[in-house]
């Protein structure tokens, strides 16, 4: 499936004591990175909130390969695994813009719920949106 | 006027790549002041939330003087310097706690707003409870 | 074997804009309970690296089942799943304190490294604390 | 003095369950500014840094006009009010990048110290770069 890319500058913010980015900091960039994924789908997730449902993470996962350190520039390549009735899977990888070396990869699985917290189904039409992503 | 003191351990995510604390999130330590001093108060922030107001910041400063490390366990001491008609200045000192030295200061102002975001008086049981705190 | 609990107050710093906790903040309170387990040992994590060695995070995991909202005590209990040669297995499990309810559990593991980064067995002062955990 | 600015997005990792920004993140993009502002005067922060000194922040405050929300995009405006022998000062404008209203306002200032925390006078080849913004 066709994967989308959006570029990410590391912060002193985003660092630890261990002179590089802290463990927990590269699900923001995994968040960064589902966000412009609804958008380059045509759905801003700012839509789908206002059309009354959510989509809360319920699985994150994460494995380290290289540290990012600061002023790093990053690509946040963001992809749908799979998606089934009421769920979704992306799938995410973390390389240095400058030698495409990985840095991280994971993933986040979501449930989609209506306002009252009720799992519900993928509405039709980000189905069809994300069915045309895989042609 | 009296003080409320909290304790707080520095945690590796509170660091940033020069080894020391990151310097926005001696405001988090803040936040965990304020939230204590009403809870003390006997006016724990949730119920100010449910009571159909809120209390945003609309100034925060802080003063650094020497900086906090991992693991250290520091006081967050907590006092309102004053209260108006419709704002009130929260004043924070950071100590550690081994040897009392001071880490920073700093100080917050908040407005009370209802719910509309109109700015309105400090709720009479607020006000009481505050004026307690200078006999 | 033997798992320590500590207790952790969720802050406004820990929330979004959904109402409830961010989901990468899951990971801070895994670090917290880290922190704590190795000090409970009696090896307090400052020493670790001030012996010239480092722990890094190769993986993370988080299974969220109920989110955690602003100022609920929560309970982190940690513990070791496994420890090979060169590498260690936390689970974590983030409970209310209140009514025991379970609202995340997770992962992670951490590879040994001297200060050059190079892979190292287990420092035997180590297995020998976490084996004693296991009796 | 002139200004430098730089684009960025809210995410939700910078909310707080008011469904606004969280007030100490504010500081994280006055950091932004301050890193595009350096790397704009030719002088990449991590060349300071490699050359042995270090910026730490002593003084920091924001003003909060109107609230930050998710997904919008924001301008940060950033420019040095004064220097002095060993102390810089930035101030910070925060804008929304859509009409131009502006969010919050602020500044810090700096100290310049060698890696032996001993205050020095700024680089002369800083100072430089910095009169040449006035011109």
């Amino acid at each position: 499936m066709r994967c989308f890319v959006t570029e990410y500058r590391v912060t002193f913010s985003d660092t630890d004591a261990m002179g590089v980015v802290y463990y927990a900091n590269y699900f923001d960039w995994f968040e960064i990175g589902r966000t412009e994924f609804f958008r380059n789908l045509g759905i801003p997730y700012k839509e789908i909130d206002a059309k009354g449902f959510v989509i809360p993470v319920t699985e994150a996962y994460c494995k380290y390969i290289k540290p990012a350190r600061y002023d790093e520039v990053l690509l946040i390549e963001t992809w749908v695994k799979e998606f089934k009735r009421a769920t979704i899977k992306f799938e995410y990888s973390i390389t240095q813009k400058v030698d495409g070396i990985q840095l991280a990869k994971g993933y986040t699985v979501h449930a989609f719920l209506n306002k009252e917290g009720k799992i519900i189904r993928i509405p039709d039409y980000i189905v069809e949106s994300l069915k045309r992503l895989t042609d």
